[in-house]
């Protein structure tokens, strides 16, 4: 077994230096060629050169309205009260024959040789003369050029029409065809070859149809990293998986290099038994960067091949014609060694290979619109990396708010989630809760405002309503954060959140959530609103093989059980239940393990880890798993009344009384919607 | 000849109401329908349906890191100064044979059953047992569940993933993937059929191939429109161009209404002799809306085609098949009349078309990103229409300054040009110079900042120096708007533009700008930054057929001149020689038609509407026009000293000492690059 350890692990700053100056040396960090294209096809590209005007625009002096063209001269005097007619003509009848003579014309047609000006066809009326003939009565003069566009109004022929590197957007191609181009020469967009390997791969597309088995993995970063390079203006050729062997990832590598200006390998950057990488590139040209301390990404390869023999024509590049003496020069190619966690992948995408993209296109690299939001809790970073912290975003009140999002690189649903990044440089070693920090966003700042923000004890019915809200609405989204009923109350009090979901009993008074809402958010107003009521209960294995009947059975020495985080309302619950019944944690096999949602026990029951978990009826039913009930509960959004009343929550408010909304939430095992909307004000 | 005028004229908002209130009673104003694609196609597209997790992810218990997999229980008492050693095994050995087993694992592969957490191998050293078995030694004890993924860590089977009506990012792709699909609903993009029609129209494409006479029209509004519909998520068909005739747009119309969800026909919505866009609607349909107060734009129809026998099936609508009886309810197909000036055409598609795309695509209208900024001009506007004022932007020291593009809607370059739009409602008469307005831009509020202001007299100068530096800079812009001399120095005054360019000649000293500059721009300090010498003449038809030789042609009888507008630098040297000369402007036959450009001038020219005109000698090459020099100019950059000096200015300065730009103004005719880039500072 073949295993070796990273030698270097360079900051972010000089790995984009190292990858920019041997792209510069190769002659490499610059467009990389153009392309002659039709205008009418050339949408979103950007310019090679600068283009002038072929034609001026108009080509000859136009009639800008319909109407009569005449001569300014022959309208002196006409006025309101002194209406004057000329004699109308058409374009067979020489001018000179008539005295004062006007034609029909309408928008964009040439003005006769003969007129100077344009009567709108609104300003004048039709009679007839004394002598039969058709003549146009007008009650205004008109100074010369009235209603004409001269020529070369819009562009004169030789005019700068476009600057170089420009983005070419709708009217832009109207200005190209009006100026007499059939064609628009463009940078070529830059051909990237995703290589995933893996031998414990399974294409994303047969995943499903031929089932996964233990330790087989979906592979789906090539189909993120297609899309950011396709969303960046490069053309992605997704090659299929590679097995871990180091001759089937080489020859992946040379052939994808003759035909792409860009080669992405895809995991095996990393110090593991299968990771190739970092040799196949050195075996192919130069190793220039094997690690990069950036969080998350850390193993990030960059390397130049040097496959000249191999090199087929591509655009504008020279040919390496294996059979020519003159040959001998390879033709450099950059390689990114990809990490294999997804959201390292994605990240990977926008440090390194969008800046790339952008350069090869002649545009900019993007950057993202950032807004300045205060911090919800604290972010340690460690010193000497640069961390990319993935952050929600919320405007609650009149505060932007923001709060990491910390869960591991390989949770792809944590991107997904995101509403930016924060980046907190390598220098730092964090930041505090409560100091303003600049976050780089995904969404604009208006879909940010669009956004209520529940942060609590997490319901199935919050993903209904967020359902609901998202195809009723269109505009607002809801965006929920699990952190038990507690945590809830107390986001609440920081002013985090708009809502906070929350299933708290008072052991004292057996009634849900008051004496804490009291004691967490004193003097504030809230409004209770109940949401469901739920069965709360022992989820276990099929068939209940154990035999859980009741609290009891928490001491039972035979059954490990999987237990909620400190906060969490069903915590609250068991503990009060063991309390009741003198079970000192101690005695409860599992009572350690914390898991912060309801499909997360159920997960470690159908996993096997956990015999049982307390958790509701509808977590059990979606794993397929047996369920004990225990206790009704009701579970309510707490609301401080200030947004309780705003424009921003009525939506979802509305939507608890919405038949649609309620049959759908009945539908899960263990819910009951009669209780849904009702409201007390605390 | 058959003509008609409009009958009505309806503001924006009732024009959209109506609209939208026939597509509701049509049941189309929702997403049109949805179809299932594969995810990896899906990128930028809308889910039409919420989407749950069929798998869960990981759907094992996943080593997160390489290295080994062990009991953490095994790991208690170990430490720097007391390591502890495992006995490594490989997945064959039964893990029970050995004490403290230990066994390597990669990042995601499966947990073996055995173990609960995992060391890094960085945390590791391989040692020898004495009994010669191979072992690793530990140096940290490990809590349970360390670097390992549980099951269900990313998503748990059932979750939701995404809501309905959410845009599809890389990263959500990867999400949908990993959650077990392969595939995914979204809602189908809308069909637009785009219909130019009028008998003057020539195809962009053949244009310039086949050569354009007076009177014929280069046709781009449908590659506009087309490139419009793509960017709002449509799929467009560009249709040939149909002559204006009734019974060939009809027949086009019903073609296109067969099998697309849109019609634009565009031109013949107005009261051209041609039009025939309403009676082709009235007779497929029902005219809704004739004419728009809106400003550009006024001539936009709407309507509702009915066409039921013709119809086909398209996606998940209904068929309408001729031989059955159940086909009598034809199914309606909006249809717009796009106006036929480019700019009208261009706004149609934001104003109408955007909005409509959106809902049928299940997503919100598209709303650019807006700045304050201060009106340099008054802009005026017509009680009752809604005007879409295309304007300038520029941040000039701290101020965001605009400037209306007051130019006509046939101005394709206006768009081209402009950097966002203010829009006057219709109950407003305009908004003072000096008023701070909400401008609604094209472009990032960054670029706006990296944009150079020059407002003055133009020179080709300025466009070559435009084009080196967005070739060589890729970031900063340089935009010029032509008012001649004094018109830049008064922009300068009022602070709205970084820097003018500028050639009064001083009648008193003979020296070029000075005095101007202190009268005009009194107590501030500036640079003036000398650009190019040039020629400055009579710019006439080849050959100079009628003979000019000096200023004292001006007066000739014979001779049709045309004269640049007051306050041009050109104005000011035929106004200086003239005076000289004793010469009355009444004695120059055309002394009154002014022109802003000197390519305006030789446009003039070249058209044969004057015989020749003041200007420089490059305009009168550009169109092949004959050229008799008269005097020798200085062409400056007058500069305020803060911007002069700031970094924002650096890169287009350093151009004026680059040995490349400096060869290719000098390759313009009539031009001197040897004082290029001297400097004094008054």
């Amino acid at each position: 077994m073949k295993r070796h350890i990273y030698l270097e692990d360079i900051p972010l700053d000089e790995a984009q230096a190292v990858l920019r100056a041997a792209l510069e040396a190769a002659d490499l960090w610059r467009p990389l060629g153009s392309e002659t294209i039709s205008v009418a096809e050339a949408n979103g590209r950007f310019t090679a050169t600068a283009v002038f005007a072929k034609l001026s625009a108009p080509h000859y002096h136009a009639s800008a309205m319909d109407g009569y063209a005449l001569r300014a001269q022959d309208t002196v005097g006409a006025s309101e009260t002194n209406p004057l007619t000329l004699n109308l003509i058409d374009s067979e009848t020489p001018p000179d024959s008539v005295a004062r003579p006007i034609q029909a014309v309408n928008t964009g047609h040439p003005l006769p040789s003969w007129a100077n000006a344009v009567v709108m066809i609104e300003h004048t009326e039709p009679v007839t003369l004394p002598n039969g003939t058709a003549g146009i009565q007008i009650r205004a003069a008109l100074p010369p050029w009235h209603h004409v566009r001269p020529m070369g109004e819009d562009m004169v022929a030789t005019e700068l029409v476009l600057p170089a590197n420009h983005k070419l957007r709708p009217v832009d191609l109207g200005a190209l065809a009006g100026s007499g181009h059939a064609t628009v020469t463009v940078y070529r967009q830059p051909r990237v070859a995703i290589i995933p390997t893996g031998s414990e791969l399974v294409a994303a597309e047969f995943a499903v149809a031929s089932g996964i088995a233990s330790g087989q993995i979906i592979e789906y970063n090539s189909i993120v990293l297609a899309a950011q390079v396709a969303n960046w203006g490069g053309l992605p050729t997704r090659w299929p998986i590679v097995k871990d062997e180091f001759a089937a990832i080489q020859t992946a590598v040379r052939e994808a290099a003759q035909t792409h200006d860009l080669v992405l390998l895809n995991a095996g950057s990393s110090a593991g038994s299968e990771d190739y990488t970092a040799h196949v590139v050195q075996s192919l040209g130069q190793l220039l960067v094997h690690g990069v301390a950036v969080r998350p990404g850390h193993p990030v390869i960059i390397g130049l091949l040097e496959i000249g023999d191999w090199r087929l024509e591509i655009g504008d590049w020279a040919i390496s014609n294996p059979q020519s003496p003159a040959s001998t020069t390879p033709h450099p190619i950059p390689i990114i060694g990809v990490p294999g966690y997804p959201v390292s992948a994605a990240l990977t995408g926008e440090i390194f290979i969008e800046p790339l993209l952008a350069r090869w296109q002649g545009r900019l690299p993007y950057e993202p619109p950032t807004i300045q939001a205060k911090l919800t809790r604290k972010i340690n970073s460690h010193t000497g990396d640069d961390d990319f912290v993935r952050v929600a975003v919320g405007k609650v009140g009149d505060n932007i708010m923001t709060t990491p999002i910390s869960r591991g690189a390989g949770v792809i649903t944590s991107l997904v989630r995101a509403d930016g990044i924060v980046r907190i440089p390598r220098f730092s070693e964090g930041a505090d809760a409560g100091a303003t920090v600049t976050v780089h966003l995904y969404r604009t700042p208006r879909e940010i405002e669009q956004t209520i923000v529940a942060i609590g004890s997490h319901d199935l019915t919050l993903d209904v309503l967020a359902q609901f809200l998202a195809e009723k609405t269109a505009v607002f989204r809801l965006m929920s954060a699990n952190v038990g009923s507690l945590g809830g109350l107390v986001a609440l009090r920081r002013g985090e959140c708009h809502l906070a979901g929350s299933h708290l009993l008072d052991p004292e008074t057996g009634v849900y959530n008051d004496s804490y809402i009291r004691r967490y958010l004193p003097g504030q107003p809230v409004a209770v609103v109940t949401l469901v009521g739920r069965e709360q209960g022992w989820i276990v294995p099929l068939g209940n093989p154990k035999g859980l009947a009741g609290w009891e059975d928490a001491a039972n020495p035979d059954v490990q059980l999987v237990n909620r985080q400190r906060g969490a309302g069903t915590r609250v619950l068991l503990d009060y239940e063991l309390g009741r019944r003198g079970i000192d944690p101690a005695q409860v096999r599992g009572y350690g393990r914390e898991e912060y949602t309801h499909l997360a026990v159920a997960a470690a029951v159908s996993s096997g880890v956990a015999d049982a978990g307390l958790g509701i009826q509808a977590a059990a039913r979606a794993l397929n798993l047996g369920f004990v009930p225990l206790a009704h509960e009701q579970y309510e959004l707490v609301i401080p009344l200030a947004h309780y009343e705003s424009e921003q929550l009525k939506p979802l408010l509305d939507l608890l009384h919405d038949g649609g909304m309620r049959t759908a939430v009945s539908a899960l095992p263990g819910y009951d919607v009669t209780i849904m909307g009702q409201v007390r004000i605390l």
